[in-house]
C-alpha cells in the first residue's frame, strides 16, 4: 500500500473506488440492441476485440470520463465538497483523458498510470431513444488495482468510503476493496456501497448478502438491484427486507424517485422532473453524490435525498455522466431559489 | 494524386475537404477567456504546448470529432444526401476517432493515415454559458494534405466541392485546395466556400478577394465575416457588395437568421427557435450541410435555407458539433409536420 500521501488529519468528506473508464457513447436506435443481442439497462463485461467490433459498428462518438465511482467522486466536487478517488489507468491516451478529466473536476487522485500491461478501460454505451443507456465495458488495466494502490492515508482521513459494486467482477480487486473496507472502519470511518447492475447482483449474490449484513452502512441500489439482492419480486418486500440492516438503504426508481429507507423513517423522494431524458447514464451515480454530499454535512435525510434527484436531473439531460455545470450552482438555485 | 478510386460516373452530392479535427470541448466561464487572453468566438492557431497547458486548465472535457467540412459533409450525410471528404489524420489514437466517426455518419473518406510526423489536429473549444465557442487549434498533421492526397475521382464525381477557409492558413495545403478547385472547375462542378473566421479573412483578404471573384460559385459566412471581405461596415452594404460576385452567397446571423443572396433576389430566412443553445460550435457548418443537401437536389432557394436553419437548430442545443439525432428524421417532422 502507498504510504499516507494524505496526512490523517486531513479529512476528506468521500473517498471512492472503482474501475477507471473512458465512456464511448453513440446514440442508436432500439434494432441496434437486437441487432447486437444486447441487454437494454445492463452492463456487459466483454474481451478487447469484442469491444473494437462493436465501436466499428457505433455511429459517430462522443469520449468522456465514466466509471461509477469516478462519476460521484466528480459530483460531489462539482457540488463544493472534497473528494478522492482510488482506480488504475494505463499510461496511454485515454489514461490521459481520464486523469485531466478527474483533476480538473477537483477529486484527489494519484494512483499512478501503469507503465506496461493492457490499455485503459473503456465502456461502448449504447443510449436508445428513450435515454436509456447500455453498456459493454472492456476492463483493461483497471483489473489490476492491487492492495498496493491503495492510499491508506486518504481512506482514513475520508468521512465516508464509497465503493462500487462493478469492482467485485475480478478477483484481485475485490480482494482490493475488501482491504480498503477494512482500512476505513479501523479508523471509524462509514461504508458505502453501490449495488451497481442488477446482473452484478446475481454474480456476487451470497458476498453481499454478506456485505449488507456486515460493515456496509449505506446502501445505494435501484429497485430492481433491491430486488435481486433481497430476492423478493416487489419493491415493497425488498425494502422491508433491507430496514435494518444498514444504517441507510437509498433506493432510486428513475421517474419515480427514490426512497431512502432508515431504521427511523421511510422516507420518500420526488424526482426532479426533466423535460426530456437525452441519455440516463450517471443518473444512479450522481444522485448518490449529493445523497453524500448532504450526509457528510449532516443534513436531514430528505434534504440529503433531495440534493440527489437535483444531481441526477443535471446529468440526465446531456450526453455523458459528469456534470456539465457546476452542481454547487445547480443546487444552490434550487435549494434557495 | 490518388487514381481515381470513385469512378467518374459515380456521382455524390458534395465532397469536402479541411483540416481534420479532433474536438475537445469544455464549458468555462467568461473569466476563464480573459484569464487566458482568448478572443470569444474566434479561431486561434496555437503550437502543441499551448495546446497541452490550456487542456491542463480546461474543466472536464467531451472529446468528439470535428473540423469545419468534416461536420458540413457528416451533416448532408445525416440529412440522407451523400457525401465525401478529404483532410489528413496520424495513426494515433485521435485520427482512430476521426476515421470512426467519419465513417459511422456515412461520409465516403479514403485518405490514409500519416505513419509519421505530427500528431491528429485537436481544437481546444472553451463554450461559456451563453453557449458561445472560443476554438485553440493545434493543426498538426492536417497541415501535410498534400495534392497526392487528393482523390480526383471524387471530386470529379461530386456535384459541389466544399472548401474550408481555416484551411488556407498553411501554404501547403492552400495549393492543395487550389488544385482541387481547379480538378471541380474542370469537371464542370460547382465551387462552394466557407469563410470560416473574420480573422481568418483578414490574413488571407486579397487571396479570397481573388477566389469570390474567380472560381467561387457559392460562398457561405457569417455577418462579421461579409462585413471584413467586403470592407464595409454594415450588412446591408456588405450583402451589396457581395451580390453578382458569386452565383449564390449564405448569409448566417445568428438568432438573426441568414440571407441568401442571388443575382435575382435576396430571401430572409428566420432562425429556428430553440430553448437555450448550450453549444454554438457548428452552426455554420450545419447550416452549410442544410442549403447543400437542399441545393443538390434543386429545391428552391428559400427551402435550402430552411433545412440549414433546422439542422443548425439541432447541433446547438447539445455540446458538439455532430449530429446526435438522424437529421433525416429531423427535417422530415419540420418540413412535413
Amino acid at each position: 500500500m502507498q504510504p499516507s500521501e494524505t496526512p490523517i488529519e486531513t479529512t476528506f468528506d468521500v473517498t471512492g473506488i472503482g474501475n477507471a473508464i473512458v465512456d464511448v457513447i453513440s446514440h442508436e436506435s432500439e434494432a441496434f440492441l437486437e441487432e447486437f443481442q444486447l441487454i437494454k439497462e445492463s452492463m456487459a463485461l466483454v474481451d478487447e476485440k469484442t469491444a473494437i467490433d462493436l465501436y466499428n459498428s457505433m455511429s459517430p462518438t462522443i469520449q468522456t470520463s465514466g466509471g461509477s465511482a469516478a462519476n460521484t467522486m466528480s459530483g460531489i466536487a462539482s457540488l463544493g465538497g472534497s473528494s478522492g478517488y482510488i482506480g488504475k489507468v494505463r499510461n496511454d491516451h485515454l489514461g490521459e483523458v481520464f486523469s485531466h478529466d478527474i483533476h480538473a473536476a477537483g477529486v484527489h487522485y494519484s494512483v499512478s498510470p501503469a507503465e506496461d500491461g493492457p490499455p485503459t478501460a473503456r465502456s461502448m454505451i449504447i443510449v436508445t431513444p428513450d435515454g436509456a443507456r447500455t453498456m459493454n465495458t472492456f476492463l483493461g488495466i483497471s483489473t489490476t488495482l492491487y492492495k498496493e494502490d491503495l492510499d491508506v492515508g486518504l481512506i482514513e482521513g475520508s468521512k465516508v468510503l464509497y465503493c462500487e459494486g462493478y469492482i467485485w467482477d475480478i478477483e484481485a480487486t475485490k480482494d482490493t476493496i475488501r482491504s480498503a473496507i477494512a482500512i476505513a472502519k479501523d479508523a471509524g470511518r462509514k461504508i458505502s456501497f453501490t449495488l451497481s447492475d442488477s446482473f452484478c447482483v446475481m454474480r456476487h449474490h451470497q458476498d453481499w448478502i454478506d456485505l449488507v449484513n456486515g460493515p456496509i452502512d449505506i446502501l445505494f441500489g435501484n429497485e430492481e438491484e433491491i430486488q435481486a439482492l433481497s430476492g423478493y419480486e416487489t419493491f415493497r418486500e425488498a425494502i422491508n427486507w433491507i430496514k435494518g440492516r444498514v444504517e441507510i438503504a437509498c433506493l432510486t426508481r428513475a421517474e419515480k424517485g427514490s426512497v431512502i429507507v432508515s431504521q427511523g423513517e421511510t422516507i420518500e423522494i420526488e424526482a426532479k422532473p426533466v423535460q426530456q431524458i437525452i441519455d440516463s447514464t450517471g443518473a444512479g451515480d450522481l444522485y448518490a453524490a449529493g445523497f453524500l454530499f448532504g450526509y457528510t454535512r449532516g443534513l436531514d435525510l430528505a434534504t440529503c435525498g433531495r440534493i440527489g434527484s437535483i444531481a441526477a436531473s443535471e446529468i440526465i439531460v446531456h450526453t455523458g455522466a459528469r456534470p456539465l455545470s457546476p452542481l454547487q450552482e445547480v443546487i444552490s438555485k434550487e435549494l434557495y431559489p
